[in-house]
């Protein structure tokens, strides 16, 4: 059995006990090397198979290699591993494969919602997941889909919204957003939630400073309701109140 | 200090630790009845407040008045509280009524990611969450959203997606989606999801069976590059493998 993981955000608190108790009982974990030590507690006796970034392929590669002899193996993810994590390229590679496996997807609690928490309740009306890196979809793409969003007033959350590969990507996207929201809209940011660095940010489009944001941040951008209350941010569900 | 908790789908070993630990350990809990019965077996000597479907507003307002007293009190939500559950309401009350109380919303796992582990790895590219309830949101906001959503080739996350009193609001929102993506565009259900009763299926939206939708369904709409697979559904996350 091949077990694909998210482990969420990275304190162990966030993560679910069916995602603990397979950690604990499956002998061999893989895994990106920064996520490894999430859980290195927890992997004693095992035998841990890790690479860096950029390895995603040949990480899930060899996963899938093992639970072919036979093994159970765990790959992990951060967040939820069916959201821009290992879940997909695992289905990918084993249809194309035509691998002879099972695999079990087990959820996770993803940057998004990690991040709503404490930053207020963002996500409470309709809302959606774009990711900025175009790396692997192209800008136009995500250009149309940001575009998209902003126009019908979802709440945004933009994965990957900035590295020093892509610096100018969150602001291309502000821009376009800017063409339907207001500058004042309200804009939540969390970088390194639920770990022992977060810093957490609730603030306005036309006040954002792009430089606070990094590898490891999350924004969220509000709908028109969204409003900023004792540095949280609050959007309506609809309640007559 | 007001806790407010995602219990997950409703399996317990989708709760988090950091849930299960505070349920634990307060003394006063509130809550959907429905949903009390999920953690029954965590609230043997604890003041148990419980009521009815659409008594959001009271139960809210019940938990703030006894954490207002100086009380430790938990109030549930299935899924995750952030999504379409009692965070928003929670910090609206407070923030409307000016309440000196402490609230920590504690993230769950949401539908969408509890179905999605279990239909392959449909949200592996952008996606949206859409609830079609018209209850608390125009209809005509709802259908600007599902257009936006399937014009943009966003996955669409359908909540809500079909009940007796609203039977026909998938159908619409399904006519709006053809518009945009082909019928044979890959679609999947997750119904009662990490439950006893949980039935999957995975079809297209010109075969999917309306009938076999209920209040406790989510609806997975791909995008144009999601594939069925052995029963699964898969959206390619961009790699060239």
């Amino acid at each position: 059995m091949l077990y694909v993981i998210g482990l969420g955000p990275g304190d162990q608190n966030l993560l679910t006990a069916e995602a603990r108790q397979i950690i604990q009982q499956t002998p061999i974990i893989v895994g990106y090397a920064t996520y490894i030590k999430l859980v290195s507690n927890l992997l004693k006796g095992k035998t841990v198979i890790q690479n860096g970034m950029h390895g995603e392929v040949e990480r899930c590669q060899k996963a899938l290699d093992l639970a072919s002899e036979g093994q159970d193996v765990v790959i992990i993810s951060s967040g939820d591993a069916g959201i821009y994590g290992m879940a997909g390229l695992i289905w990918e590679l084993k249809s194309k494969q035509q691998l002879d496996i099972s695999v079990k997807v087990i959820p996770g609690i993803t940057a998004s919602i990690a991040a709503a928490a404490h930053l207020g309740a963002p996500l409470m009306n309709d809302f959606c997941h774009i990711s900025l890196s175009d790396l692997m979809t192209p800008w136009e793409v995500v250009a149309q889909r940001v575009e998209a969003a902003a126009q019908a007033d979802f709440v945004i959350c933009l994965y990957n919204p900035r590295s020093n590969h892509r610096p100018h990507k969150l602001r291309q996207a502000l821009d376009i957003i800017l063409k339907y929201k207001a500058p004042t809209t309200v804009v939540g940011v969390g970088t390194d939630v639920a770990r022992l660095n977060e810093v957490d940010q609730v603030t306005t489009i036309a006040d954002l400073d792009e430089t606070t944001i990094g590898m490891t941040s999350i924004v969220i951008i509000g709908n028109k309701n969204t409003y900023a209350y004792q540095g949280k941010m609050i959007t309506p569900r609809g309640y007559q109140l």
